[in-house]
């Protein structure tokens, strides 16, 4: 075995990361604190090697987004960060080079995100390299964003842009040869470190009235919010916005409108808000320099519609259905 | 793959078994309201198949002793369970009757315990089955049972018997020719199905001074203990409870009272205690009917003696220090 006993590699590398209600990692559990009258928010998301990340992706980029997907979950909620709890599977080849940017890229993001490690376990695995983070937040309590609140009426809304996720991992698989090397490292940027919107989150508490991260696609991630508002939408795919690397990637004919709206990993925040929510929302789209864009509307009839520039439906092939077959 | 999609899987077999807070699992995030003035405390193990349990283990047993070794983490600290997050790596071999028999056994011990499943994961890996469980709980603020409590003159207790999860481990692998088939059965049901000691945790909020749950030995887990609290200790080895199953095992020349002192996976609370607490500790004994046995005292020196009915250093091989190498 060319790892230390687990004794050890914790000592070296993880207990420096430990920070407050983590006892030092020492004890037998984590102790959190909510602010008084707020709830605690907990999410836990798990990564593979050679299905989530490949063997060779950079190990602090790997820290960085198993934590990143996380904590996007909280800021779907409206939540603020508390800390995180780790799992480390590692096999027994696992060169220790490879723990030591790990923990690199997890201190990184916890100065970045003011958080600390509070808890985890470690073991020896035969099989595949395997992180699995357990994220843990607070919000005012009865105030969390749900997927749950959108009326007929309601404004649909995004942040940032979307696509790049998906089209990233195109890149990452070596594509984007007929794109600039600038447009490739943006979309490959994208896919590997996700941003998580957490002053934004905070800021939609009160203003939005459902809300969540894109993972599965906008097309699929609305859905979700249509079954659990027992609402439908319409989508004006003309008004979705694509970073330049991206509208490059398809004009090049690597990629079309509708793998953007139903790729996954773009972790941008989806929400639905009333009409007069319209002018705050552009003051905190100026505030955060984070661009929110009106994408479409709630409507009583149930069901989804993804509208091209003429008002007719969007050929969508099955990328957005993946979990409804 | 003879599996459902995960959002079946979840469907059929993880969303019956949501609790209050789990948002129906179909949110983004988990929401845990503690009890005003209360702490929520957090821990998370996770178990690989083949390493920590065999494949062919009972997957009911396999679900519940994973969430146990979580809940006596909580016991530990003194902490109320409210539920847990679930995450599930399965091979894509895996038989969907196996995972139906895990839910089941999950349901089993929600049951028992009065918890819910409130989030979770769910992913195809290419390597072993995996199961990691984070358990949530609360307490009472600043009201904990740490390590690092431990004083001079403290005497040190076991709850039920040690030993019993080592020996089993050794019945599983086929060992115990040399005692009764009941003998055999109790060993082994110790270890597939460890009790956490959540009842004795409540009642030792405000009496024991430090606590741990035995996971690593008696020796070993003492030690944390001491280096916590920067103390030493005795252990009179003579009074360490053991079971009469145990006892055969060790009278057939098949385990060692040194291997019940260092073997893991009894999942006993060990506890330091003033002296005044005894009265106290022996109503609890009764009430909740369950031996609370002294096992030694706490000094100022630091270090761990451990000795036999003469009072002399007992060997106990390498076994409980297996974390200090």
């Amino acid at each position: 075995m060319s790892l230390p006993a687990e004794f050890e590699l914790i000592r070296r590398y993880f207990a420096p990361l430990s920070g407050p209600g983590s006892l030092s990692l020492a004890d037998d559990a984590a102790i959190l604190q909510p602010r008084p009258g707020w709830s605690m928010v907990a999410t836990v998301d798990t990564v593979i090697s050679g299905v989530h990340f490949l063997p060779e992706d950079p190990p602090d980029l790997v820290a960085r987004k198993a934590l990143r997907v996380n904590l996007s979950d909280l800021a779907a909620m409206g939540a603020e960060p508390v800390g995180y709890l780790l799992v480390t599977a590692l096999p027994s080849a696992t060169d220790e080079a490879w723990v030591a940017r790990f923990a690199q890229g997890l201190a990184q993001d916890q100065a970045e995100f003011a958080i600390g490690l509070l808890g985890g376990d470690s073991a020896a695995t035969p099989g595949p390299l395997t992180i699995t983070i357990t994220a843990l937040g607070q919000i005012e309590a009865g105030r969390a964003l749900l997927r749950s609140g959108a009326s007929p009426g309601d404004r649909v809304y995004v942040s940032g842009t979307l696509g790049d996720g998906a089209f990233g991992l195109k890149i990452a698989r070596g594509g984007g040869s007929g794109i600039e090397a600038a447009a490739r490292a943006h979309l490959l940027e994208r896919y590997r470190l996700p941003r998580p919107r957490l002053r934004l989150g905070r800021r939609l508490v009160g203003l939005a009235t459902a809300a969540l991260d894109v993972s599965d696609g906008l097309v699929g991630d609305l859905r979700h919010i249509c079954e659990a508002s027992k609402v439908g939408a319409a989508v004006e795919s003309v008004r979705v916005p694509l970073s330049p690397a991206a509208r490059a990637l398809i004009e090049a004919g690597e990629a079309s409108l509708a793998e953007a709206l139903t790729g996954g990993d773009d972790y941008e925040l989806l929400f639905t808000a009333p009409t007069e929510a319209e002018p705050a929302l552009a003051r905190i789209a100026a505030e955060l320099d984070l661009p929110l864009t009106r994408v479409g509307e709630i409507r009583a009839d149930p069901g989804l519609d993804v509208l091209d520039e003429s008002g007719r439906p969007l050929a969508l092939g099955s990328g957005g259905y993946r979990h409804f077959g």
